[in-house]
């Protein structure tokens, strides 16, 4: 909380972000919610949004759960014309017994200050928005779909909505959030995704932003995400460099599983560098490995107790996928993140030539489903995020 | 203009965009004029704006010239999640009978055509825009400050809008332009503008976007921006990599002027290699000093003629303006864009040691305002761009 002098020599009040001053204005008449299985990930808006907006002057407004509908805006505000915005992915899932709960939510809040902070946005207090993202949550509790797999994917957005097209930091910030009931992010593909392997378009680099959750980091992507679906991949996997480093897959991290001589696993994913996301999901990921790999009976995840895992985050590149590929080696290859929790890699285009279309597919070993570790990770945070498991107090009761 | 056949068999119209069908609709009070001299850059908004939208069903809408007020978007647009935000700056200003002109506006249309199309936005007819951009203009054309140096900045921008958070590209759009009265860019710096040498923050990279107007390459500035403000600088000096290669200057294309041994001047910028902005200004400085070093009577710009010119596009590092300044053969600096024209870099503050706070200052030769050829090629780009002189049909009447 800011309460610089004033030239008067009197304390001005910013008002800090307050979640004891959330009101709920109800939706007069409420939608129908469809059937599970019968939308794609992102198309359903629910009855309400919660919404709160900050203005240099008097800081902080009451927070509002409000009917959703749309965002009036200055067409010279700071987002539209400079991309100041910044996003989180969560998911609400009934447990057992009918409560929603969140994964992790505390870490969400901790990345969306950190994104702000990068966009030179004003400062929030998390807990607060914690406290009213729950409550907008119970409010929708009618839309959490009640079927495995299925999620209330909660995504907090905040933008810079200075109005002046004066290139430069946005004093002015709209923080909203909305819901929307999900199934499989990837419905079409069974088994998973297939990745085409681009270094033509970088996604991020030394010094730039993809270590932030920035709205900015996402549509550089669509053209060669539009390029690679033409060649029959789902999904871009970003390198960078002329050793064809591996930074992320689509949107998701990218973990590599690869057989021992010594009848061990190595499971290795990109560092933490700067130029890829700190995914929530990747790094419960780690901790389980991590965990798995410490516990002596090896029972935290249900794999082979004859194939002890040995984690590696360092610099992966996908000419190496493709030589353990040739060597019999490469079992499997996953993404994780917030939307897909883990999904299985079916296949990788690895472009050999300079021609664009002689691409070589490099195939895991395991098949195009998941591996025996993408489906352990899978049943271990389903496990959890369904609240039917419980690790370190990830699963959070929204109450 | 797009008619695919559908499953019927009978033809689907897409509708182009199509500036017979702009409709004017004029605000009921016009808004106080304010006198030149008394806003910042920015900060005014004009009666009117210009609006039209895409829908992947129906096409382009009619184009509306309307009241200025708000955008209502869904909170789920494209635009504020993954930040399809594109946009143009362009002048329209008197010329001496009166008659509002704009800048090589063609480059500007085509130029946001190519912005849309690197964030996959839906495709629109450049002529039909400009016409509309140029009713625009003539409904607010009491807005144009009759001073000098002062011009209607004109903001084109296009910006996905479909309501989905699924990432992916956005197949609704809304294509807008607001006009606001400017004065000069930099009105607190009286001779021009320093700048930080920064490598730590990367703007731009091979196979990134620098070489597109995005929104996006803009905001991850801010931060930077900041810091070197604290430090006493007014923009940044982009760098890229450990031989400290110079892409931009603040949002500006940059130029150094060097004194050869024989008596010419070498003037150098930053090749158009994807990692920077093709400015409109920039190419209309290059154009302007080739067709100077072409003139055997070298009378396009007002430079001595015993100084001939030598224009090179290439490589450019901050440790070559170091080493320039310290032989003493660094004349000047300066940068270019349509918001400043021409503005002499009074100093570069270049770190030296491993300590953010060790900076020490490149001073130019012809001291801290515009050197000789910043100054001839302001005097010869106003006169072009007030009408005050003719070259390549570059200036254009709005009628």
């Amino acid at each position: 909380m800011t309460s610089p002098p004033q030239a008067n020599g009197h304390a001005h009040h910013i008002a800090p972000l307050d979640a004891s001053l959330l009101t709920i204005q109800r939706a007069e008449t409420l939608k129908p919610v469809p059937e599970p299985g019968t939308y794609t990930f992102g198309d359903i808006k629910t009855d309400h949004m919660l919404v709160m907006t900050y203005d240099p002057v008097v800081g902080w407004s009451a927070p509002q759960i409000k009917p959703y509908g749309p965002l009036a805006l200055d067409p010279a505000s700071n987002c539209f014309q400079y991309c100041t915005n910044v996003f989180e992915g969560m998911k609400a899932i009934l447990n057992p017994d009918g409560t929603p709960c969140m994964f992790r939510p505390v870490d969400n809040m901790r990345r969306l200050q950190s994104s702000g902070a990068r966009m030179a946005l004003p400062p929030f207090d998390a807990d607060a928005l914690l406290t009213c993202i729950t409550k907008l949550v119970l409010t929708e509790a009618r839309w959490i779909p009640a079927v495995p797999g299925h999620a209330l994917y909660i995504r907090p957005t905040l933008i810079g909505t200075k109005p002046s097209i004066k290139v430069g930091a946005s004093d002015h910030a709209t923080l909203y959030t909305i819901v929307t009931p999900v199934g499989p992010y990837f419905p079409t593909t069974t088994g998973g995704v297939s990745l085409l392997a681009v270094g033509e378009h970088v996604r991020s680099w030394p010094g730039g932003t993809g270590g932030f959750k920035l709205g900015l980091n996402y549509s550089p992507g669509f053209v060669p995400q539009q390029a690679a679906a033409v060649l029959g991949y789902d999904q871009v996997l970003w390198l960078i460099g002329e050793d064809k480093q591996i930074t992320e897959a689509g949107a998701m991290n990218f973990f590599a599983v690869v057989e021992r001589d010594d009848g061990g696993l190595n499971i290795v994913t990109p560092p933490l560098d700067g130029t890829i996301l700190p995914g929530i999901t990747r790094d419960s990921t780690l901790v389980l490995l991590h965990a798995h790999a410490a516990d002596t009976s090896r029972k935290i995840l249900d794999l082979p107790v004859d194939k002890p895992v040995y984690i590696e985050e360092r610099i992966l590149s996908v000419n190496e996928l493709a030589e353990w590929a040739k060597a019999g080696n490469l079992l499997e290859c996953f993404g994780t993140g917030t939307a897909v929790l883990v999904v299985a890699v079916e296949r990788i285009g690895d472009l050999v030539g300079a021609d664009v279309k002689q691409v070589r597919d490099i195939e895991m070993k395991a098949g195009r489903g998941l591996g025996p570790v993408g489906q352990a990770l899978w049943d271990k945070l389903l496990a959890l995020k369904e609240g039917r498991d419980e690790f370190a107090g990830w699963s959070v009761k929204c109450e």
